[in-house]
């Protein structure tokens, strides 16, 4: 899959998918040189640090349209506004999530995503019990509220971390009222339209082949 | 990759990794069915929900041992049991995690990985503000007492959610130090000897391909 050029490149070039998933690492790691008062940064020292080819960091970072020197290689500010941009961190994106139960509470609690650009503004469930509350400062609406909400704040990211027999029922419903992009946790395939964004996150089949191979490896 | 049968089942036969990563999704959807106390499932009503071909079902769930009965299926307490065992869900797996950042943060926190037997028991950092810490009840302490502690409890399991420069070094750390599986959130690929268990969960990149294709379809 291909994606292209966010607004600022002058072209619309056609970005690698294996690409896009390496620019959040180009950004942590360059934001940490800066914290470490790093000015300027080479393609070989990223290309080590990633164990990545040199040709290849060249490669990903010209997506962003910043060119390094000879010599110097890339300063550092500029580069990290780049990428910034590029990934879209700096704008304001805000979520849907469907499923309060632990790993939702979890997410909505988790402040790594705000810094990503990404705001959970509402969380949705059937459970009683839930619906009024709220987890940190998110509001638990009932489903039912989905449609009117989605569309009145034009809010184009659901969360998924229902229980998978639930997901896609929960994914129509978002197709259905406007959602642009589905990021799933529940551990299920789901069918979506080719326009529909789709990542899916599966944390306990890592668990599950963790625990499995371990128990396994022990008996030996 | 494959992995083998538990200590419970008769022989050790090979199961394949996309048999172990399906095996939670169904151990949830049969716990769900028995909260609406059903006593039976199916193969053809789980190959519906998990949109699988039946006979994919039956494979998959005769690694657990049990079998289903003609027409009525399969008892679900009976094989409740069979995957929590299976999976080792039901036996204790104690980790350590380091890099308690705002990731590491929530994974302690997530409540989920308890009900899923693993329990995350320490947290090492080299950030003076967090050292001597808690988080829900879980204490942060140097990552030079890794070693020590690591010995000490017999820990098995490690997880990473450092920055991705610091995760090859904590790698090797672990590996060094007696951890048999390595869960890296870091979004980073690392090297590890064939013996370790590596698993990776790489949620910024998952985010990036969601917002960078959002930004890119919004200039259409």
């Amino acid at each position: 899959m291909e994606t292209t050029l966010s607004s600022s490149a002058k072209q619309s070039v056609a970005v690698p998918e294996p690409t896009v998933r390496r620019l959040p690492t180009y950004l942590n790691i360059i934001k940490n040189l800066q914290q470490a008062e790093h000015t300027y940064v080479s393609a070989p020292t990223l290309a080590r640090i990633l164990r990545l080819d040199p040709t290849q960091v060249t490669k990903d970072l010209s997506y962003t349209g910043v060119i390094g020197k000879t010599r110097v290689g890339y300063q550092i500010s500029e580069l990290v506004e780049a990428l910034e941009d590029f990934l879209g961190f700096n704008r304001k994106h805000e979520a849907f999530l469907v499923g309060a139960g632990y790993l939702g509470s979890a997410l909505i609690q988790y402040q790594g995503f705000r810094e990503s650009g990404m705001r959970i503004v509402a969380a949705f469930d059937i459970d009683k019990n839930k619906i009024g509350t709220d987890i940190a400062g998110v509001p638990v609406f009932h489903l039912e509220k989905f449609r009117d909400l989605t569309e009145r704040l034009h809010i184009t990211i659901g969360i998924i971390t229902t229980p998978p027999s639930a997901a896609q029922n929960v994914a129509d419903l978002m197709i259905g009222w406007g959602i642009k992009a589905i990021w799933n946790f529940a551990p299920i395939g789901l069918k979506v339209p080719e326009h529909i964004i789709l990542q899916d996150t599966h944390i306990y089949a890592n668990l599950a082949v963790i625990l499995n191979k371990l128990d396994h490896t022990a008996l030996k």
